[in-house]
């Protein structure tokens, strides 16, 4: 297939789970009493997003169980004969997902999200600490409650768990390093990997616990989640600079702007680039194409946009290297479609 | 034996399991990088706090295993002949309850806990929202290597989490409630058994799960955690009227001055007492004794303090019922001493 084929199947499977996921999040966090509490936690959930780790998850639960998009994901067959509430795993690696944009924005003091308010914006700071709060716990509340065997419903448990803990630590990390001036590009990859790379693995592998599947399967889909999670991040540091502003949908260069440290500036710091002086004094109104143009030319330079964009490549092609655990079927392509996918555009 | 032996045989006992507690917070939850985050995480666990939640895990399990504080905690005998690591389930309760005390701290913008600064005012605000999430998902991970049949395993994470939940729902009614002035008696304890009693129940009713007890004997622990639970908190309320302030550590009849509503101002609103009248204009600096005591005499008058106080009673007589469930052993003596003793002082 050209790439635009490729980009449009696995649009239209992205597409075609994401209803069925926000039906099964209608169902398994529904809207209940104390009011403004579950408003506040459905408020995010509702107000959009791609659902690419629930995708993740139930293609790796078709790959496995050899289905292609046949079989009823809240009695999905396991490897071993058994069945499972694939859904709802699915469903609350999203609200775990969730629960962590809210409390980020909270402490990155960012207004927005998905379009609308954030919510301790929307509501206040006190009810959006506790909506997230709400969702960490519904969450394991909902993979409690998966079905099949007890014993990999709890490693799916401990994997959510430490996954979680991982999070917290990567955030803990990105707010320590905006203090640092001597950054090496290997702790800012170690921070994005915890921050959110590992929801993605967590996302993948759990299907593969529930399922039953051998354990180098579990650890194959692990890294497959972090690795093409950790190129998405990256990738994304890329676009903000080579990607014109509409498309973005946001000033291009804006991280730059922002004096946001990403692996490109930390490698071009490395290579002696006087990063911080590449758009001083300039704001996201006030910037024009032409010092964004001559900034980007100097990262260019010095090699550190290629330097990203091809560890991006490389890490992809890894994850997807690891699908070769997998049977070979529709919905292990369209898994390494979906790697290809998060680093072709800036989601 | 008198009331007083009794009183400090059920202290020695939580003293003696408070000192295990905290050895094994330190094992469970060590300092590790980043610092600043897991220092944050532990600061409240190290200010002190009695343990009464993990000590009464602790005594649900000698009861059942009929121990008689003799066998190693961590490879704890199940009613069934397997083994778990009770003590790893004690330290996950106490980790879920210093999670609630920070976010609360943040919401309720309380600047002091346990003698010591508030997370958020000792480090900031995003370090204790961290921190709680920290602990939020250590507790999980916690909870999930106690070891035994990971069906037990399973289910006390299932209740953990549900319990988390009811504790979010609790903390949204009690901040829900402060501006509502047609609260009924009834509301308010719905809110103080999902807010703080259910922790309790939860304390109570996972070592029985975990060690593989009947579920009428889950379902009487946990009854008995969240009455006696309950009647703690009832009595809180009486107590912060009627024990001399120098006795509390703090103003006696502070949550008056406070215009903080209690099952006792409830009550007496019913009863047609002008109760924001009471110390209408004091401050907890300009309040006099006197003053206090005309208060008290009025809440006295229309039988408030007598209908939480027999209340808060009549509820730790419920609790001490529920342990015929359990072998009559020193252990199960012990857990009705520690429900008498929730409601003979003000902690």
């Amino acid at each position: 297939m050209t790439q635009n084929a490729t980009e449009k199947r696995v649009l239209a499977a992205i597409a075609q789970r994401r209803e069925l996921v926000n039906d099964a999040i209608d169902v398994d966090l529904p809207q209940q009493e104390p009011e403004r509490l579950y408003e506040a936690s459905r408020y995010i959930l509702e107000a959009g997003g791609k659902r690419l780790r629930p995708t993740a998850a139930l293609l790796v639960g078709e790959a496995l169980a050899d289905v292609d998009g046949e079989a009823d994901y809240r009695a999905f067959p396991t490897v071993t004969g058994g069945e499972v509430d694939l859904m709802a795993a699915a469903v609350s690696i999203e609200v775990i997902q969730s629960f962590t944009l809210i409390h980020d924005d909270i402490m990155d003091d960012d207004d927005l999200r998905r379009g609308v308010k954030a919510v301790h914006n929307q509501y206040d700071t006190s009810t959006a600490i506790l909506a997230g709060d709400t969702l960490y716990s519904k969450a394991f509340e909902i993979m409690a409650d998966v079905g099949g065997d007890p014993a990999n419903t709890l490693e799916a448990m401990r994997l959510l768990s430490s996954t979680c803990t991982k999070i917290c630590e990567g955030q803990s990390l990105d707010v320590a390093f905006e203090s640092r001036d001597d950054l090496a590009p290997e702790e800012y990859l170690e921070m994005v990997e915890r921050k959110t790379a590992v929801l993605y693995g967590a996302a993948a592998a759990i299907p593969a616990v529930l399922l039953d599947a051998d354990e180098a399967v579990v650890d194959a889909m692990y890294s497959y989640g972090v690795e093409s999670g950790k190129a998405f991040q990256i990738q994304d540091d890329v676009l903000d600079l080579t990607v014109p502003s509409e498309e973005l949908g946001k000033q291009r260069g804006s991280d730059l702007v922002e004096n946001k440290e990403t692996l490109i500036t930390l490698h071009a710091r490395q290579q002696g680039v006087d990063v911080d002086g590449l758009l001083d004094g300039s704001t996201v109104e006030t910037v024009t194409e032409a010092e964004i143009d001559d900034a980007v030319a100097e990262l260019e330079a010095a090699g550190s946009i290629d330097y990203a964009r091809e560890m991006a490549e490389e890490l992809t092609e890894r994850s997807k290297q690891r699908l070769e655990a997998l049977p070979d079927n529709e919905a292990s392509d369209l898994l390494a479609d979906l790697a290809d996918y998060l680093i072709s555009r800036g989601y």
